[in-house]
C-alpha cells in the first residue's frame, strides 16, 4: 500500500491539517517507459498556498480531491525507464505520495556524492535559484549598497543575504525571533538585523539600522513590511517582490498605502518574478551557487521533519515562522 | 513695473487662485553677465502640485512667499550676457514674472524656424521626452503588443500614444470627455479610447478594449486607474509610472488594494521615474522627436491661454481636465 495526500478542501485563512486527508492506495505499477518512485525528501514551499486557491495565476490551482504536488527527491525502486536504474535518485515536482509511477520526462538526475541531496530542494533548487536570480537579475546589486532582506532566516530569504554579503553590499535581515536574528549575524554574515515582533514602528526600525536608506529591498513577506521598507527606499532604489507570506493567508482582498507616488519621486522600480522565468539560466545559477558552497562562501541551513505524515504540518508551520532556513520532510 | 506670481500659502486638495498672490515689482536691471527676460510661454504642469507640498521629493518645495517657477520660454529684451543678444528666445526654469534677470547658465537657447516656440516646452521639451523615455525606457514596448495610456489625451499621454502606434502596437486611451476619446482616435491615431466618467467599473471596460490583456501600461494618473489596468495586465506586463495626478490633492495618504501579489504572479514590473533621469540621451530623444514631428508621424496638441494673469487657472484647470494636450499660457 502507498499513501497519498489530496487537497479536501480549499484553506479559508492559515491552512489546517484538516484540509488535507490521507488516502491509502494500492502500490502503482511502472509500465514501459516508467519508473518506480519512492519519496525520500518533500520540499514544502509558501507558495503552494496559492496554488490552494481557485484562482488563475502562473501555475493551475490544486483540484480538490487530487494530490498536492511539490519539488521532491525520491528514489528509483523500479526502472522501464532507459535513462534511470534502482537506486537512482530523481528529482522535481511530485506528487505527496509514498510510492508513484512517472515517465521521468521532467525529472533530473540527482549527484548524491556532490552535496547531500537535501541541498538539491534548498540551495541547489529552486530557493537558492531563487534568490540568486531574483537578486542579480532585478535587484542589480552594487558592492557598497544597502540590501534589505524580509523572511531573512527562510530558505531563500538566507541565502539573498549570503550572496548581498559575497558582493560586497550591507545586508540587513529581518525575520520574527530572537534566536533567528542572531543566527543571520552569527552563522549568515549579516549586519545587522531585526525582530519583527519586538519592533511597533518597522519603518523607524529600518531608519536604524539603515540610517543611509535601502537600495534593494528582497521582499518575501509584503504587506506592511513593504510598506516599511518603501519609506525607506532610496533614489533609484530596486524592491524584489518575490513573495508575500504575509498576505497568502488573507481572506479578503489586502489593502494598503498607495505606493506609486513614493515609486515615481524617488524612481523606484518594483518587480514581481517567478524562477522559472530564468529557466535558460538555471545552469549559471547552479554552477555559481555550487562553487560558492564549496568554497564555503554560502552555507545552507534546513529544518527538517521527519515523516511522510508529518507534510501537511510542516507546510502549515510556514506561515507560523516555525522553520530555519529550508524547511523540509524526510520519509525515510 | 514688472508682476510676480508667488505662492501665498499650500494648496489643500485642488489648488486654487487664493493661493497665489501677484506682486509688483520694479523692472530689474541687468547686471554684467546677465540678461533681462520677457516671458512669453509658461509651462503648466500636473507635477508642480508636489513641489507646493512641504515634502522631501526629487525637487525642493517651492517656498512661501517666493515665485513660484515652471519651464519658460522668454525673449532676451537686453543682454549684458556675451552668449546671448537682444531677441533671442531662451527656455529653462524661469520664475512666473513677466520680467526677470538671469545668469543664463541653465537656460538653452532656441530656434524659432525649426519649429513654433512653444512646441519647445511640449512635444520637444520636457513633456515629449517624458513620453519618449518612459515609454522605451521602461515600458521597451514589443510591435504586436498592448499599450494602455492613462491621462492619454494630455501632454504627455497623447505623445506616449502615438510613439505606441508608431513602433506598431495597439493603443488604447483613457481620458475624460467624449470629445478627446475622438480626438484620440480619429487625431492621434489610438486604436480605441475609453471615456472614464462614462464607465462605472474601469477594470471591465479595459478587459472590453483588450480581451488580450495589456502588455504595457503607461500611467499618468495612478489611483483606482493603475488598480483597473493591474486586473488586466499580462504576464511579465510592465508598469510605466509616471504620473499619479488623481492622488496629488489628496489630504490623506491614500491607500488602495495590494498590488505585490499581482506583480509576483504575473512577473510584472512597476518603475517610477522622472525626465531628468535620462538627461545624457536627451539629445537622442529630442533628435528622433523632431523627426517624427518633421515627418508628420506624431502631432502637438497644445490647449493655450492668453496673458499672464491667467497662469494660476490654467496651473488649476489641469487637475479638471480642461487641457487637450500640453497646456500652456501665452503672455504675449
Amino acid at each position: 500500500m502507498s499513501k497519498t495526500i489530496v487537497l479536501k478542501q480549499r484553506p479559508k485563512g492559515i491552512p489546517k491539517t484538516s484540509d488535507f486527508e490521507f488516502i491509502e492506495e494500492e502500490q502503482p505499477l511502472p509500465n514501459d517507459g516508467e519508473v518506480l518512485l519512492k519519496t525520500k525528501y518533500v520540499s514544502v514551499d509558501p507558495y503552494l498556498r496559492g496554488r490552494m486557491r481557485d484562482e488563475k495565476s502562473y501555475i493551475e490551482p490544486f483540484q480538490l480531491e487530487k494530490p498536492v504536488a511539490s519539488a521532491i527527491v525520491a528514489e528509483v525502486m523500479e526502472s522501464k525507464h532507459d535513462d534511470f536504474k534502482k537506486g537512482d535518485f530523481l528529482m522535481g515536482m511530485l506528487d505527496w505520495k509514498e510510492l508513484q509511477v512517472n515517465s521521468g520526462k521532467e525529472l533530473r538526475k540527482l549527484d548524491p556524492r556532490l552535496v547531500p541531496l537535501s541541498a538539491y530542494l534548498g540551495i541547489l533548487g529552486m530557493t537558492g535559484l531563487t534568490a540568486y536570480f531574483g537578486l542579480n537579475r532585478i535587484g542589480a546589486p552594487k558592492k557598497g549598497e544597502t540590501l534589505l532582506v524580509s523572511g531573512a532566516a527562510g530558505a531563500v530569504g538566507s541565502v539573498v543575504g549570503q550572496i548581498g554579503k559575497i558582493k560586497g553590499l550591507k545586508v540587513i535581515g529581518i525575520a520574527g525571533t530572537d534566536e533567528k536574528v542572531a543566527m543571520l549575524k552569527d552563522e549568515f554574515g549579516f549586519d545587522s538585523a531585526i525582530n519583527y515582533n519586538k519592533v511597533t514602528d518597522m519603518a523607524s526600525a529600518i531608519k536604524e539600522h539603515a540610517p543611509e536608506g535601502i537600495d534593494v529591498y528582497y521582499d518575501n513577506v509584503g504587506g506592511n513590511t513593504l510598506d516599511a521598507a518603501m519609506k525607506n527606499i532610496n533614489r533609484f532604489g530596486r524592491v524584489i517582490n518575490c513573495g508575500a507570506i504575509s498576505l497568502y493567508n488573507e481572506t479578503e482582498q489586502p489593502t494598503g498605502p498607495r505606493l506609486e507616488t513614493t515609486l515615481i519621486k524617488q524612481s523606484v522600480k518594483m518587480q514581481g518574478f517567478i524562477v522559472s522565468n530564468y529557466e535558460e539560466d538555471f545552469l549559471e545559477g547552479i554552477q555559481q551557487l555550487s562553487q560558492w558552497l564549496l568554497e564555503g562562501k554560502l552555507k545552507q541551513e534546513e529544518t527538517v521533519v521527519e515523516g511522510f505524515d508529518q507534510i501537511p504540518q510542516a507546510f502549515i508551520d510556514l506561515f507560523n515562522g516555525k522553520n530555519k532556513g529550508k524547511m523540509l520532510v524526510k520519509v525515510y
